[in-house]
């Protein structure tokens, strides 16, 4: 009797165990799929993590919340939670979509991660978050299509004034490579926390450009795509500088020293590739911190571009700009005009946390006479705005 | 009283809540740094997860385990604990390690994770595995040292046999835009699961030629990287079918259809690049998968490439490998040694599943009287061993 009952209680912690056991490591499904983009515009999200209490995803679809930034308080990513099924799998699908570029990332029991089924991600500061695109729409421009693509580069320059090698993106059009003819350049610059990979990864200048030049909707361009902060050889990974922490804003990338040895990029490209070397024949837009530093360069070296873009741009007044290069504002910005240029561009978001910065600058420039187009947006200070900007800049080039 | 007893016990519960809410939510640190090559070659990594029961990292520097894969039992990454402080950042100090570039993933509570504190990351089939370097030995050549640098570009070529155009990857080594000079080409294939982005990614093949030309080891030479995918335009989200989930071997990649309309890659390079188009100044090596492209492209164009590296070759028989390109391979061999060629060389690793395989296809050679070289090396299939092949190659050409 007694062994029986030792038999009986054997039993049942085996059957416990073996139960309790399969419960806690469900095989994980074969070929998960996520995010999946539905025929109907809806996203499915998929995550396996059985023995997890919560799965979610953040996300810029879904409906934004205020979060304390260093912008102070912004718009940042909403989050909803994931649904878990009797295997572990846990699933979410979302309203139907406008088209856009959208980022997500999971986050499984309050620790953000990324999709372990998708390897499309791009860095924001130190850590990566994934991408998706739905299509059908504005994001069209935003694709791989099946036209004639260009070619990007990356190059490394000589500049004698920073006594460095540094690495840009050069984009030059479809054609380029087959013909002898001279193309026009627009330069393009990226904010604080980018680096000379940021337009064609955010901002997919490369995608926007193809399809911009194979709808005749652009004229074929060379884009320089140069990196900004003066203390980096090139963008973080890239360079002599190895793998390191990314921070937000590198020293120096303000002060002036950029802007004062800007012409070291436009020597080198003039002498590398076949561009028409003349100010009809050049541009320069960026976005943020580049937008600060195309106002600067465009007026320290008046008679240079014709064509001018700021993309929520940085332009208010700094108290490290204390440089030669900051000096005489209002008298450079009048030569700047005097000098004649075709388009004087700038577009803001009416949430951006530089938007009267931006009213003031064209109060600005206004009081001198310069003629801009002004586009004004939804939303803030964001790449989804960056793009829209370049897709509505880049047709009104080099006409 | 009573008030007294029920004000007592809501301070109880007040302070009881507050702090077991300040236990559970301890404030993430500033600034982590993970991971952290320390002067002695130990490596720090470091996970903020409160609330996680554990924290591991799997990596290829811990002692391997055997795991079961698509090529039977092999070697996989080690996998051990981190240790929780009382603020919740989880930390392991590794043994001091030998020079190589490593790849690592955290593992939360049994779900695999990126590294939220590096964005540095290769993508692995469908996800990413952070890595990082130890230097002052082999790892110095993969680097970017502050040497000069070559040009990294990616073109489209137009296959007519493919009907498609096809994104590859070129180098063209440091000088090339300042110089009328010709220069020599090498072509090195990947393996399955790969395309044009994995040698310069995983292989870190544009800091490896650039420092051994840098250090007079290799001449400067072009180095082409193709994608041998023939049902893709480009890898995983540079082409037309957007972001989709990567698989390990797509379809037809071993067919015969890529050798066979691999000459479309030669003709767009000799048409477009400064380079000397024949056979003397033509190499052509790969891995896996591109080491048995190697093998049949060399032969079934048998007067074309003066240098063929096969490292790792996947050369054993393959059932799908029954079309034109693939027939009379001995016979082929024996065109390919009586045209004469300057270097066959052969290098696979002692643990590899297709050692006997090539131990094998030497035997063949053998056979012909076709000469090589090889390198018999430790481990088996994986990036550490291809990218030695490559650094072990690179010197032995064109010379």
């Amino acid at each position: 009797m007694m062994k029986k009952n030792v038999f009986f209680l054997l039993c049942l912690i085996l059957v416990g165990f073996q139960s309790s056991y399969a419960q806690e490591v469900p095989k994980e499904p074969e070929n998960i799929i996520s995010p999946e983009v539905n025929a109907d515009r809806t996203v499915t999200f998929r995550f396996f993590a059985p023995k997890a209490d919560t799965v979610q995803v953040t996300s810029d679809f879904l409906p934004p919340v205020k979060v304390m930034s260093r912008f102070g308080l912004v718009d940042g990513p909403g989050t909803i939670n994931l649904t878990k099924d009797k295997n572990g799998l846990w699933s979410y699908i979302s309203k139907p979509l406008d088209s856009e570029l959208y980022s997500y990332s999971f986050v499984v029991d309050g620790i953000k991660t990324t999709d372990p089924n998708s390897p499309y991600a791009l860095r924001n500061s130190a850590s990566m978050t994934n991408i998706f695109i739905v299509d059908k729409g504005r994001a069209d421009l935003y694709k791989t299509n099946d036209v004639l693509h260009g070619t990007v580069t990356h190059n490394w320059y000589p500049s004698a004034g920073l006594k460095m090698n540094r690495r840009l993106t050069i984009y030059t059009p479809a054609g380029y490579e087959q013909s002898s003819e001279k193309y026009p350049v627009l330069y393009l610059l990226h904010g604080a926390g980018g680096d000379e990979e940021s337009w064609a990864a955010h901002g997919r200048a490369i995608q926007i450009l193809d399809n911009l030049i194979a709808q005749g909707k652009a004229k074929p361009m060379i884009v320089v795509m140069p990196n900004g902060n003066v203390v980096q050889d090139a963008g973080y990974g890239y360079g002599k500088d190895g793998f390191y922490k990314p921070q937000f804003l590198l020293p120096q990338s303000m002060n002036g020293v950029y802007e004062a040895n800007f012409m070291d990029i436009v020597s080198y490209v003039e002498k590398t590739f076949r561009v028409k070397n003349n100010k009809e024949n050049r541009a320069i837009a960026g976005l943020s911190m580049g937008g600060f530093h195309t106002m600067h360069i465009s007026r320290y070296y008046p008679n240079t571009f014709d064509y001018v873009g700021l993309f929520s741009a940085a332009i208010m007044p700094r108290e490290d700009a204390t440089g030669k290069v900051y000096s005489n504002l209002d008298e450079t910005l009048k030569v700047q005009k005097n000098n004649g240029l075709k388009l004087y561009w700038i577009a803001i978001g009416k949430d951006d946390f530089l938007y009267q910065a931006n009213i003031d600058f064209k109060k600005k420039l206004d009081g001198i006479g310069l003629k801009y187009e002004y586009l004004e947006t939804g939303e803030g200070h964001i790449w989804k705005n960056w793009r829209i900007y370049l897709a509505e800049f880049a047709p009104r080039l080099f006409r």
